[in-house]
């Protein structure tokens, strides 16, 4: 394989996106997070808040954002119209040039290519709560609930998106636990693995 | 984490066990597989034919294990019995030194240590089918039916023994795709791991 493009999926809490940002910065290649999100706000007219919230954690079609997101003239849910445009934008990105991308459904979205590497990071309860507490300032009981819905909702939406389960080993050719690994060897795992293959 | 040990679980065909012999070729430190099955062949007096095939492939309390399988004279099954000497064995094992051990629920009998660091190397369809059908000269509708029931047996080995799901990624550290990296890359990785954990 010839990786062009590297997703990375992440438990909440694992550095995932800190990892998916080293190793875009190591390999030389750009970065897709936030990018996205102005994008598709853009594209949109809509805020960049609702954006993140609606293009990674909503179910596109539960019963509550039938009742409550806006739809426009053709009755197609605002969280729908959003999975569509990131889905373009995510396939354009990636004929672009090398990338890294995080989240978004990627790997699914681009499992039509043969130049992809698509990386899961998950990581200890312990080192996650500490991380979220930090970055978050959040209080234990408040990490506890979020720890438990951010990726319960990550899954719900990547089950809506692909029909495949969020998290499942089979969909990614590295997993790696950053509590255990540590974020710095995940980078140097991942830019290696990058790296080699490239020259292939 | 001061790595020690080394368990690599894997899907059938993925080359899992062969990565692992070459990581312990390029630590430096023992290699566990076959002698496993000598040593738990020797405790009980029986054939390493059975001990290979009770000790990661049966359920150990099975309807069949039950109705076909030796006993000892205090009612234990003969899977049980495997499945005791094997741990004991894991565990004498992992105290005598740093090692890789293939398989046996190894990454979960050994939970109790903060040395372990735990791989699960998987495969995609086409490789794995190419490598057991050279490795064992099996014609295409054997592959088929191996690559069904070898991980399947093993799963249902590892649900009864652990009460936990074999192959999910929560288990282990590492998660590879053979298929993807290849096998050198593969050993690369885990070495440079192990390593580099030595150090710390």
């Amino acid at each position: 394989m010839n990786n062009k493009i590297i997703t990375i999926s992440r438990e909440f809490g694992s550095g995932g996106r800190y990892i998916g940002e080293k190793v875009a910065e190591k390999c030389g290649i750009e970065f897709y997070d936030k990018k996205i999100i102005e994008k598709v706000a853009q594209e949109l007219g809509i805020s960049e808040q609702i954006v993140a919230q609606q293009g990674e954690y909503a179910p596109a079609k539960s019963i509550f954002s039938y009742a409550f997101v806006g739809r426009d003239i053709t009755g197609v849910s605002l969280a729908d119209q959003i999975y569509s445009i990131q889905q373009q934008l995510i396939k354009d990105l990636a004929d672009k040039g090398p990338c890294v991308i995080v989240g978004r459904c990627a790997d699914f979205i681009l499992s039509g290519r043969d130049d992809v590497l698509n990386v899961f990071i998950q990581g200890n309860k312990t080192e996650k709560t500490e991380r979220i507490k930090e970055l978050y300032g959040k209080s234990d009981a408040e990490v506890k609930k979020l720890l438990k819905d951010v990726d319960k909702k990550r899954s719900v939406n990547y089950r809506y998106c692909t029909d495949k389960e969020w998290g499942n080993r089979k969909n990614y050719d590295v997993v790696l636990n950053s509590s255990v690994l540590g974020y710095e060897k995940c980078i140097e795992v991942i830019a290696d693995i990058y790296g080699k293959e490239k020259q292939n």
